[in-house]
């Protein structure tokens, strides 16, 4: 995409400079694949420019993005043995989320979740991260276990200059409203469609 | 996504393992973002998976995807000096592509994406890598510059199993058929729209 002059300057005070490096929010959702994939390509660029990153991974199963997490805790290895790019923290909620002492609950998803993002909230009040994933976590605002609203206006107030991502399906409107930049991936042909299973170093 | 069972299982004569197994052509088309960036995720995912990449950008600015191609760089490195992941090429068109000795037409792009393309198919008789990035390779096709009937049939009978990923808007119609997986990258939003221009780690 080329970098070119924006089509609208706004009337908002803010200087170019200002206006470029606003942090920002993108929702990444749709049916389609790519959405966590592209979430992930941003992270890496982010650690390459010195962005210290925070995965969050809202799902139940440890077994996907396996891929991805090895990668990023090289990454992570990489700046704290040679100083190259940045901090990396991978967080799951599989059976307890990875900073918790307690072993999370097998059975109460939405305690899980809702745990999740209280981290996730405390984070950004101390900007702990500079570029966050929060993959799949549509779900949870979807299904109800976090107040979409508390999300948005927590999102909205967080301080400095702190990049969050969303991905999954069926992003709540809200979400959409208060994000800068929303992809919609949607699928056209797919794989599966042909009978074909996932394969390692494709799909995980 | 679940793992779980296809919908369909297609009376090919294959086993499950056979057509899992199968390598993938992939597209990323549509005007949203994220397209290359799901690409090199998925590149990411394969490096780690042990699989060799190629990437190969059929655009002239060299400023763009610059982190990206740093990471990788890094991740080749890693391969070749503590033996994990796989090696990793990086090459592009910029003014002249990697490989070539002689320096490249600055203002021959026609014949730069062609001799891109001849190279790409002499590595895929040879089974030079084993994950191709085709990076805005749609638009030497869409252009007339490299014919798409050619490229389709050499992709088609490409031996052994070898994964192509191409990206890129406006994606022709004989590509989109030929691919087993398509995706599109719908923009639903963009903060160029709100005046702001791209930033370093976010944007490249």
């Amino acid at each position: 995409m080329p970098k070119g002059q924006p089509p609208v300057v706004p009337d908002d005070g803010l200087s170019t400079k200002q206006r470029r490096n606003a942090p920002l929010l993108a929702v990444h959702t749709g049916p389609g694949k790519g959405k966590s994939t592209a979430a992930f390509g941003m992270a890496l660029r982010a650690w390459n420019a010195g962005l210290s990153v925070g995965v969050f991974q809202f799902v139940k199963s440890a077994k996907w993005r396996v891929g991805e997490e090895s990668v990023f805790h090289r990454l992570g290895e990489l700046h704290d043995e040679h100083g190259v790019g940045a901090p990396v923290q991978w967080h799951k909620m599989g059976s307890g989320w990875s900073w918790s002492r307690k072993p999370g609950s097998e059975d109460d998803h939405a305690a899980s979740a809702a745990e999740g993002w209280a981290e996730v909230a405390r984070r950004l009040a101390e900007q702990e991260h500079d570029f966050y994933v929060l993959d799949e976590f549509t779900y949870p605002l979807k299904w109800g276990w976090v107040d979409v609203d508390e999300v948005v206006s927590t999102l909205q107030a967080r301080p400095g200059k702190q990049h969050v991502v969303i991905t999954g399906r069926d992003a709540p409107e809200a979400l959409m409203t208060a994000a800068d930049l929303v992809t919609e991936m949607t699928k056209i042909k797919h794989p599966m469609d042909a009978g074909r299973k996932g394969q390692k170093g494709i799909e995980w």
